[in-house]
């Protein structure tokens, strides 16, 4: 085996490894070395790659992400953002959503980790945004409204109650949420 | 002196140290150390009374709220959304804003954390439901809506930039979204 092929398999194993460990025990309790132990590699091997282990979980996110697909497009834009955000929310509650709260919570005062969630997030955001722009083009959306911060009211209320743990969210939360929103999101001609 | 008033002026100095040392170095910096050396006090002096720096924490932000008024109320629940909405805002870019922003990071991993932020959230949540409630049956906001859900839309916005910190919001924020929103938290007939 080639030298590359064994770099690039020892850090896709720290990569898993961290993402294991941290969906397991928490982002706060996970360490580099227990990363490093866990992997099988030294933690001078890590600190080569990378800085933190918020860097480590942030690439394992984009690793997950990329293996995502897009924005959801049936030509209908609310079935579209019903599923999205309800899709968002089912993964809050797996092994992803336990290491993006981790990374949020490291943001608050990790610069890294900080730009590593806004890097993730502006991808998600420009990709309802562009999704937004073309139901609005197609007279769904009202023309007037600002789309990040569409964006913004419309995930808002996801990290509000997730983050903030204010209560105990109904399943059908989003759909509810959409429904109260269309007054504000469709053109003034079609409110009904 | 008696011991009751130089334990009260004890639990007051720690409150205090705490939060100048979580406003100087953020909350992830701070120790009990830390916070039993600017003090003068004694690290089992503080355990005495908190399990954690994030309990400290907590109570020093809910002496802050204590001291500041209730939810504004002029008569035009959308004038008193914008003052109040703008306030939160202003006040997370001050010492407040780091503190809290600290204490909501914890609480991603840390239950007592978490239980002290859901806890003063649930009196600024319920001050809230009960202004839009009043303004409800001032025939100024939609009998149909979730208040809670209300909330959770109007203050996600907020929480959505603030935490995530995907973009800088603008002077006006809460104005243009609370003016996007007009139509989903009005009565049908005085949409306009």
């Amino acid at each position: 085996m080639s030298p590359a092929i064994r770099s690039e398999e020892a850090r896709q194993a720290i990569v898993e490894a961290a993402f294991d460990l941290c969906a397991e025990q928490g982002f706060a309790a996970v360490t580099i070395e227990g990363i490093a132990a866990r992997a099988g590699v030294g933690k001078t091997t890590i600190y080569r790659w990378w800085p933190s282990k918020a860097a480590i979980l942030i690439e394992a996110v984009e690793n997950a992400r990329d293996a995502a697909a897009g924005y959801p497009d049936t030509g209908d834009i609310y079935a579209d953002l019903a599923a999205q955000t309800s899709s968002v929310m089912r993964l809050f509650k797996t092994d992803f959503g336990t290491i993006w709260r981790g990374l949020i919570a490291a943001a608050q005062s990790d610069e890294a980790a900080a730009d590593g969630v806004t890097r993730i997030l502006r991808v998600s955001i420009d990709a309802c945004v562009a999704r937004l722009a073309k139901a609005r083009d197609a007279g769904q959306i009202r023309d007037d409204l600002d789309l990040e911060m569409a964006v913004e009211i419309i995930y808002g209320p996801i990290y509000h109650t997730w983050l903030l743990r204010t209560r105990p969210v109904p399943e059908a939360y989003m759909e509810t949420v959409l429904a109260a929103l269309l007054p504000a999101l469709t053109p003034s001609p079609g409110r009904h």
